[in-house]
């Protein structure tokens, strides 16, 4: 169950924070597809998460500790 | 499922601790819209989670990741 | 739902760890007014979490993320 | 619910991480009973609790957190 | 139940993002069988955590606070 | 419940990441024991969680925040 060997992860930069958003939302979806990398399985479930408040919320709390990574590693976007 | 092009996140400069916090919301929330698009569908959770301590501790938790980075983005606000 | 305009937040500085400790306790709380405003069903709420050992450890860990930024943000209260 | 005006965190300093471990215990304890003051009540729910995996992975967790800024203010206790 | 001898973590070096996040996989899967080191008792496990989704948001959580380790001991792989 | 006197932290510094890796275990379970010191009662649970994917998924994520405290504390073990 390895992220696979396309390369869907080269850097960890980009132009803006709200592309670097994208990216941590991006990477935590791949977390996820490592572990169960049958997508029918996943669209299966999307009805339960997608609609139920606390998978809701620890998504976007996944969301925010990849986001930290990506805000540090562009260095918070300063000019 | 893409946080959508228009630009709701040009920077995480903020004038104030206080605005950094609303700024972490901001984020914390569009992580959950990104998720489920469907605005009527969340507003149709909001009893559900708006009445469950557990539900509101864990928002407070993400918005606590997110404010993290935004704190830290802006050098904790020192003067 | 934004956190209101009254200036709550003015600054991330005090003078020692307690009130550190004390900050982070407020911000925390207001994460959750945030998400709901009527201190009325949030009182309505307390008899469930705050016997619940999980939520207040839940609680205690929210705390301690926003205790973290704190700390970082006075230096730790390095004399 | 404040955590009480007796100085309770004087400092985040201690001389070993054993210290330090302790002190994180001490913070995340005080959490739980700024929001639960009742000592009556959270003796109550000891049972529950320390023979709950879950809670009790859960408190470590939250042990970490505060460990992190412990560690981190004392510099890792680096000689 | 310790992570045995074999050198299975020499270093948090990789090439590139992607490897960092696939070692960031593989010490969050450590973590789990060193504390269930029975496989079989772990593939049976497979099917309740790969069909639930909070258990798979969790997971991308875990591997979320391992990555930003890696990320940060790669200095965000900086060219 | 202190984590008791014998000297069981002298130091966060280790030889390798993979022995980094084994104390953030090690201190991820003191915090169980200091919690719940009766290890009669702990192993009594361990069918439970060590055949729970989500208690399992959890205790992988509390070592990865400890593991996080210790890498920064050896500086990821640059040569």
């Amino acid at each position: 169950q390895d992220a696979g060997n396309e390369a869907w992860l080269p850097s960890l930069m980009t132009q803006t924070p709200q592309e670097g958003f994208d990216l941590a939302v991006t990477i935590a979806r791949k977390a996820v597809t490592t572990t169960q990398p049958n997508t029918d399985a996943l669209h299966a479930l999307r009805p339960a998460y997608a609609h139920d408040p606390d998978s809701l919320i620890e998504v976007s709390g996944v969301v925010a500790t990849y986001f930290a990574t990506i805000a540090e590693a562009n260095e918070y976007w300063w000019e």
